[in-house]
């Protein structure tokens, strides 16, 4: 049995170079596919078409939303060197593209040069905490994918940041592909100083510092800049052995009521 | 007598939609032109083929070394909606593209919705604060075309930061098209830690938040990350109305000697 994430990202390649698959039901917010899955359903296709084992940096601008069923998405190398290549990736859906993605792929197994770490890993529940019983305003599948826990803040003065461990329910290992979901993977932080709404998320930034090392990730994502009408959030992934695996940033349109 | 940002990103179209110009050696760092003044160049491109005034969220892949000299522009419009257009832009010299971009544009005259800011502008020094003679270790051209004043640490230990002042020269106006200039405008925050060496940026993006209101800009640089051959380092720009008008955040490989 796969996993449900390599289920739903599944793609077959036709002569031309075009990925088509099924963009399932089972990663979705309401009645849309969550950007991150959508994300990672781009990125299987960068994975075969791309000689290098592991995104460094990955953009993706939504240009429309996403619904489940058929999708295919192209890729176009620009540059494929020795250590980096660089493609573009365009996701379709009826004709239509919803989501263009820039990616540089390298290899991430060599880990030496200078060190600088100026952070320290977000403080999340223990693994046994009993879950939080949320009562969510819309259907969320997506959520039966991932087993998480949130850390509260202890009372203090509300702040837009969401912390907290994750990992598959079907315990899928973490691997650098699924990283851009799982940047996407928690509440907006920013719910907790503002009315929930749809927040739309213009265009999403992975860095992949690492390869994971532990299923359950810890991961902190913050909004400092909430104004104008957009937002940014900030997010790090941790893997239990304390090393940091990515960096996210996405930038995002202000919550609005549907 | 244009300002020499200005001048030096002028670009003549042709009929289908090619930008050509000639980048100069007034923003050189040693024998190669900053990577935010290719992307300034760029975007004298996307400015003139879309239609929405500001750039929201411009990422760049650096593909290979710009060098001073003719440049082609190509834009590709991916989406052109009433709020948000998306667009790509690709650098070439001598038929080889050296910058691909990935930009969305919008309108930033309106600044309206919720707020929520957890962030306090960078401490800088004062406007007549003396320079700092620092002798560079290479010849440094972009130096002569702006103004700034560094802070420094206070004899605290060494971090990867770097805080200070920044206005063009010529005291050309700052606008939301220069900001890709300005975050990369300052020596690597990296070089407070390490030995100072070639970073070769590898992604570069940036959000737009605000038209800046002053011609001064109020800036910090951090890197948090050093490891595993790799860096982010993430900026603030801040206008002297106290607001920020845009993030940046650059993926590089770390620094090696030349």
């Amino acid at each position: 049995m796969p996993y449900e994430l390599d289920d739903d990202t599944t793609l077959t390649a036709d002569a031309s170079g075009l990925y088509r698959g099924r963009m399932s039901d089972r990663w979705n917010v309401g009645a849309v596919p969550n950007g991150g899955y959508v994300l990672a359903f781009g990125m299987a296709a960068l994975k075969r078409a791309l000689p290098q084992p592991d995104p460094i940096t990955v953009t993706a601008h939504y240009l429309g939303p996403a619904a489940a069923g058929e999708a295919e998405v192209e890729v176009h190398m620009l540059k494929a060197g020795r250590q980096f290549c660089t493609a573009t990736g365009g996701i379709r859906q009826n004709g239509r593209e919803i989501v263009r993605m820039l990616a540089t792929y390298g290899d991430l197994s060599q880990t030496n040069g200078p060190m600088h770490i100026d952070a320290v890993a977000p403080i999340v529940p223990p693994i046994d905490h009993p879950p939080l019983s949320l009562e969510p305003p819309m259907p969320i599948a997506i959520r039966q994918r991932f087993e998480q826990r949130f850390a509260d803040n202890g009372g203090a003065a509300p702040r837009a940041e969401t912390r907290g461990w994750i990992r598959f329910a079907d315990r899928r290992p973490m691997d650098t592909h699924c990283l851009g979901l799982i940047a996407d993977a928690f509440p907006p932080a920013v719910f907790n100083v503002t009315e929930r709404g749809w927040v739309p998320t213009l265009e999403l930034t992975v860095h992949v510092r690492a390869r994971p090392r532990s299923n359950v990730l810890h991961c902190v994502f913050r909004t400092r800049f909430l104004f104008g009408g957009f937002l940014e959030e900030d997010g790090e992934m941790w893997d239990e052995a304390g090393n940091l695996v990515a960096q996210s940033r996405q930038l995002a349109a202000a919550p609005r009521l549907q």
